[in-house]
């Protein structure tokens, strides 16, 4: 059975893969639910005070908590920008799968180093020990995105919408200054961690652009 | 590639998303998970009493066992409403996305203080901060349903469907009573989260009916 | 618009509810984010021994693996068969939402009543709850069948598929021996529980046989 | 109905399950979600060290670590494969169900065998356990693979793709090998895991191979 079969049109507007390449849902599907839980297990780490029914007895909390935040939002950065990517997706190789799951992998290690940082109300080892996932994850990213751009050119939708990436050269950059930086002063490695979130906090409108001057 | 070379009915009926647009379906796919998530991992609060093979042994765990049947009730709602709610969305932009995570965020913490309540007896502080999360998720809520409202427009099926949105409006305010009169009595506190989640337990057929008699 | 601008034939083919009434994708997609949840993290009862390389100080958690082969079965089992019942459905209504989320809390509880059988080696009363609760998850099973049932009418494929459903009657007469028989032996109860496992793992092929006798 | 009404290349194309058969899909969403536990909750067994703000304090973590990596390089072989084998099914009978649960089974034990392993430094009996675990669940991969090539015969896609299945059987001798070297040697048990994850590792092209043969 031949994939012409059906009108390239219909296909694409289906958001289906044809059947004789290996579909995105899944990974898309597998990547929300190690997100999903990534996101949720960190909630974990902020444990219960078992006999300590006071307010008060929240505030040793407070590192945990912020960290939690901070660790939130990227994380739903992570997939807000994941879900951008995949959106350009059209073949799936063994490449991606495997470059995907390299992502996820750091991403949940996030968990961990989130907790040993609150728990340690932002000591200088752990708060550092939080920027090199952060910095594994952002080049897992690049060189998720490096893949998905090999397979589908540089003159693709993600091509185009990507242009120099500056806004992922900055975050690597930034995080290359913050691990040192954690050492001397938490606060900046602290301010630089925030910064970078804010900075893809402005939502990624590059491949939604270029998406929509294409349909134009 | 126009994205009306499908015919719209047809995208239509098959509740599929034009490629050209943000898909909806991983973000209600996210959504299931982490509430998922969230509403099963606070059945881990509940420690299994290792060396105590009687019954009444279980005797300490009832408080977090009756504030584990109220937070299931509450996710349970949670979840149901947002099954209606994005079923009337048919642009996903980046606006709602953050929405919708700033509502998980808050739903994120419901086991945290489900357990604290729990642990601690329905104490006056840990049943204020339920209440305090409680109140966040409704907002956070009420925000997701107005940026859809603020891409759909007022006459759209939801606009209509939702009207002046009395419900929601006195859940916080019965949330906005509860909280202070936590620390006068938790059996207030108690009883009118109980009678919240009541209020929202009658199914809201509000956006059913719309959708029926726009049928017809 | 109208639902039946797209043939009848080819909405039910693609398995795909029409976009005016409830889906049940999401239905579906949450159950069974909750039922891979639960039966995942029983796993977690399984404390590991942090000093003990030998494999004698894993017999200790001999009775826990064994409630945890025992639910994970039992859980499977619902997974397989809430798989073949939402086949049947066409229509989801407020009262089948709420009557899931009835069977997945208390299916959520399998857990915790699997640890503490496993912890305290079968002792009496934790072996008669854990029946208890599958007591109670096959009636909220009952409850959901019959709540379909009632929307698709007794001539529905279900219908005909479930018959006097001598199965549902039998296993909640044997729960109802077993739970005050664990007071005079924990071996009856475990082998009236292994029993009503072994029923159901004769696969259902009750739904199967009127699906394909229909086709025919 | 009869399944014939949509053209056999649409339903193809679409990945579309007709209704009257079992779909994949929700087995393909819970093996998802499972797997995507799975492969999450390892990370609970890193326990973050709470008084401990120096890198240092995490060196006796270092074991668990790589015995992480190693599991998630595992479950990620396993996800990548399965992926790939049920996107040659076509119909999905309660004997594949069930061979799929089983092999679920095994791979939700892969936590507690990765921190026994971890935590004890890679100790004899853990790292045998370890192996037998993963003899397991490639044995029950090789039971869901000839279920499934008994429904659809040798001359399917996946029958073809097979051929005489040398990594399969390859993985099962080197376990074999391993799992009694553990006593000799935990040296060489590790590296022969690390062997067969790095065989498979080397991406399963013969299922892609073989569609695009049969697609040209």
């Amino acid at each position: 059975m031949r994939e012409l079969q059906l009108p390239r049109a219909l296909r694409s507007e289906l958001s289906l893969v044809p059947a004789r390449t290996m579909g995105k849902g899944r990974l898309e599907a597998f990547s929300d639910g190690v997100l999903a839980i990534v996101i949720t297990i960190m909630v974990l780490e902020m444990k219960v005070p078992p006999h300590s029914p006071h307010l008060a007895d929240l505030k040793p909390l407070l590192p945990v908590f912020s960290s939690y935040v901070l660790s939130f939002v990227y994380l739903g950065i992570y997939w807000n920008n994941h879900h951008h990517l995949m959106h350009t997706v059209e073949r799936v190789s063994g490449g991606i799968l495997w470059a995907n799951l390299h992502l996820l992998f750091w991403l949940s290690l996030v968990p961990f180093v989130t907790g040993w940082m609150g728990e340690n109300r932002f000591a200088a080892a752990p708060t550092a020990l939080y920027g090199v996932v952060l910095l594994a994850a952002a080049l897992a990213y690049t060189l998720l995105q490096s893949r998905i751009l090999a397979q589908h050119g540089r003159d693709s939708v993600l091509g185009r919408a990507l242009g120099r990436d500056l806004k992922g050269k900055l975050s690597v950059a930034l995080y290359l200054i913050a691990i040192p930086a954690a050492f001397a002063s938490t606060w900046i490695a602290g301010g630089l961690y925030t910064l970078v979130a804010l900075i893809w906090l402005i939502p990624d409108r590059r491949i939604e652009r270029s998406l929509t001057s294409e349909a134009a």
